[in-house]
């Protein structure tokens, strides 16, 4: 890696590392630059602001989530309800381990930001929204062939998918509150009853 | 009203509007007590801190939900379902009502204040943990009844409970995080499917 391109990941990884660890307001751009080790010249080169910086963090994020839990929990080896499932154990097993860790559940990046500036901040706001609607997609690729496959009866595909991920969110939030990551192991297979039926026509 | 405690509500009041309509680490002292119309001196006669504070905040909220939404839903008029269901209606009405207000899906108090503040502060953390386990022992109070009435069959009412409280929590996450309180309808009445099983034994 080049040494342009490592300060910029740098400055990526001490940001996140630090909003995720406590919340988008409580960190400023000069702790950012002396975990970095970068100088504010340095950060302003690669980021306007701490919000262009904090969309690009969510990109990067969803990037390592989608390399780390999502593809494997949706790889197509088994059926797609064992996938769900897979994706139920991946959660609870990330979320334990960052609390083995650090000593905390930190909950979910996407929905600590959701919570924390989606009244504020319509940028922030959408481009959670967006990485949201990324997360649904998969959902509702699965639960589409699970469908198809006889696995899971009628149901609106798209409700169903966003009211899992809704529940998904809940769940890190409430063992978040706990910081208790049992509360994962023993609620997130709930999500599996979750149906949204289509619409009466 | 006397002043004295005319004094402190004013205050109570001004800090959960600002608080809730952007954030914590958002809202400062110095503004609190300008929109309260009150004097920093006063301020601290009545709260030590902005986290004192937010804790009799947290305390007035839960009263006021108990009043406002709580106790209708809760009443005992018709089935423990019914009374679940009731408790959907009145929730995507007040966040609805809030939206046509002022613009945006505000979301939770409790669960905006659990995403941002429970891996910095435990004094919150143990706080909203409170009040989620109150908000839970209502809708385990109703879960009882609805197994003892047949209307539901044998689960574990206390995980069913918090797991219902995780799906409230995720569903007003979401639509606060696309601005858009038709998610609330569309996805909240999926409450009803979650089931958490007793631990085989």
């Amino acid at each position: 890696m080049n040494a342009v391109s490592d300060t910029r990941e740098r400055i990526l990884d001490a940001a996140r590392r630090l909003i995720y660890a406590r919340s988008y307001a409580d960190v400023g751009i000069a702790e950012i630059c002396a975990e970095a080790g970068v100088k504010k010249g340095s950060f302003y080169h690669f980021f306007p602001s701490k919000r262009d910086l904090t969309v690009a963090i969510l990109d990067a994020t969803f990037a390592d989530l989608k390399s780390d839990l999502l593809d494997r929990a949706f790889a197509a080896d088994v059926s797609p309800l064992a996938r769900l499932r897979r994706l139920i154990d991946l959660t609870v097993r990330s979320q334990t381990e960052m609390h083995a860790q650090t000593g905390v559940v930190p909950g979910c990046q996407f929905g600590n930001l959701a919570a924390e500036q989606s009244t504020q901040d319509e940028v922030l706001r959408n481009k959670v929204a967006e990485v949201f609607g990324r997360l649904a997609k998969g959902l509702a690729a699965t639960l589409t062939q699970a469908v198809a496959e006889g696995e899971v009866g009628p149901i609106d595909v798209a409700a169903t998918a966003d009211a899992m991920l809704a529940y998904l969110e809940g769940v890190v939030l409430i063992a978040k509150s706990r910081n208790d990551p049992g509360v994962l192991a023993r609620l997130l297979p709930g999500m599996l009853d979750i149906r949204i039926m289509p619409a009466a026509s």
